[in-house]
């Protein structure tokens, strides 16, 4: 099965609905920038690498139509279009990345004309999308390195094709490492309250004709114990100067799970997810969400008395020291994270 | 509200439908051994004393209408009884020890008449439940001296009145320190699959009107790195001569937590909860449950793909060096455990 998770379709952004799967894959027609902003908000489209080429094409799709007279006119528009698009969620840095690479296109063209600044950014947008693929191609063959065969891998939440434009970053590396011939099983840990790893990691996995076990994410710490887990990798959403490194909720569970039981912890993700204005994760804004996300199951049966208190963080800060690796389209960054973050992402 | 899990009504066993909460209070009469079977294994009634009292009105159940004309005629029925009972779930202790007490007071009386011996088991399986009232208080008196002013502390799954006859065990320590006029916050750990957390505990603790925040399994982690964690305390289902205590999954996640982040985990239960003919964790069987309890919320809407590979244990085992101190009914068991708990069940 071809898996588009985010393309430019008859003059408008189409995208998979990741909120209807498992059950359909559907995809959605987004037609304005409203409706990406809600698409990103409801994580219809979702994962970092995904964020970062819905945010050029929704630019360009802010402001294609425009009819805007000057430069300066044009440029308030995208601003706006900018500062909007970026409310939609915090944490990912690549949404914010992928804004500020086809803002600067347009900056940097002022004195082009009007037209030619929009196929600009339209070109701008388009080569994200495939720079993307080409970033996850590469995590997946550095990363496949460190993956032995008959390895069994847990993973949390969806670092996916889903997550990006193809392949994915953590299953990247397993994508690539089975293309190689290695015999892997895949541990999907659910990922509550949303559940994107039982919806959606499962279902990428089950297409690949890769053996994938789901769990709870309660159960990780038992598999370790049983010496069934010999590598957890994740992707993330924004990793610090440092090397801290904000994740799905879970993810620094895992760390503190995998420091415990001697299992080495990977992070795999592409450059634009670095922020190295962030001296550490403590400057990381992590975004918090709807209650209703835990207490009722997809907004649906109540599982929780009416009116509970619900504490519904979307992310965590793994700190750089329970990394193991970050595996990047530049290279593997090892210890001390932050020298080597600058060497090799320079 | 006045909460009774478990009580004997007009002649048959009164439970809580536990499923149904937090949306219904609602009662259901147990008739026979084979409704009692299914009400257990489908979790309608749980938690590991309530399951011991359970036990002693299901065994009782089963023979008080028993038309044996001698002894060995009932002893055989008394026999096939327990043993169907013993087979609707495997792990927690208290369900065999409660089957085996009452078993033995007819053992003991065997040169009774039939009718008196009857009535010896319904005294017995009536003892079980004022014993377990009696112990829960004490064990919240005596974990309660644990607890600080002010303390949040992180419980997971449900041991509290509805795992109990009344008061509960690691609940008990709460309800008990809150009577002595101390602030305590509770955070809830919803505890997939089944949710007890966020269905019971959440509903218990706020119908005591004892702040409770709700939180994904995933999260336990995030708070205390935060350092909003003072304590954890978890109920057991079994636990061994060494300490090592078998309880709900994601026990010993939150136990290898604890270590990390230098917070005391604590376990309370009552001695009936002891296994000492288990030597160490390794002995206890975990069982393992259908994986549509994963897949499908509650049996509704399916939320992996169809026929993905499920691992389910509903329990596991936490390592006795992870755990500060084991609060019974007889006393707090501090390390070394072996020895400590031979002293204090003696």
């Amino acid at each position: 099965m071809n898996i588009e998770t985010i393309s430019w379709q008859n003059n408008r952004i189409r995208i998979i609905d990741q909120t209807k799967l498992p059950g359909r894959l559907q995809y959605l027609y987004i037609n304005n920038l409203r409706e990406l902003w809600r698409a990103i908000k409801e994580l219809k489209v979702r994962g970092a690498p995904a964020l970062g080429a819905a945010a050029g094409l929704g630019i360009y799709l802010a402001v294609k139509d425009s009819r805007a007279k000057t430069f300066g006119e044009f440029s308030a528009q995208l601003d706006l279009a900018a500062k909007y698009l970026a409310s939609s969620r915090p944490t990912a840095r690549n949404l914010f990345w992928g804004i500020e690479r086809v803002c600067r296109v347009a900056g940097k063209n002022r004195n082009a004309s009007l037209p030619r600044i929009k196929e600009l950014i339209f070109q701008e947008a388009l080569r994200i999308i495939e720079e993307d693929k080409l970033s996850c191609r590469r995590i997946g063959e550095l990363g496949s390195a460190l993956i032995n065969d008959r390895d069994t891998v847990l993973t949390v939440c969806n670092a996916g094709i889903l997550a990006t434009i193809d392949y994915g970053t953590a299953l990247g590396v397993i994508y690539r490492a089975v293309e190689k011939g290695k015999r892997i099983k895949v541990y999907a840990s659910e990922t509550r309250p949303l559940l994107q790893g039982a919806r959606l990691t499962s279902w990428e996995l089950k297409n690949k004709k890769i053996p994938v076990t789901l769990i709870c994410d309660n159960m990780a710490a038992t598999l370790m114990q049983q010496g069934k887990v010999a590598k957890v990798i994740t992707g993330a959403d924004r990793i610090a100067a440092n090397g801290d490194s904000a994740n799905k909720i879970g993810t620094y569970s895992l760390a503190v799970l995998c420091a415990y039981h001697n299992i080495p912890f990977y992070i795999a993700a592409p450059a634009s997810t670095f922020d190295l204005g962030k001296r550490s994760g403590r400057d990381i804004i992590i975004e918090e969400r709807d209650p209703r996300e835990i207490t009722g199951l997809f907004f649906r049966q109540p599982i929780a008395p009416r009116g509970v208190e619900v504490y519904n963080p979307a992310f965590d800060v793994t700190p750089h020291q329970l990394i193991t690796a970050i595996i990047t389209d530049k290279g593997i960054i090892r210890k001390p994270c932050r020298k080597n973050i600058k060497r090799v992402l320079k």
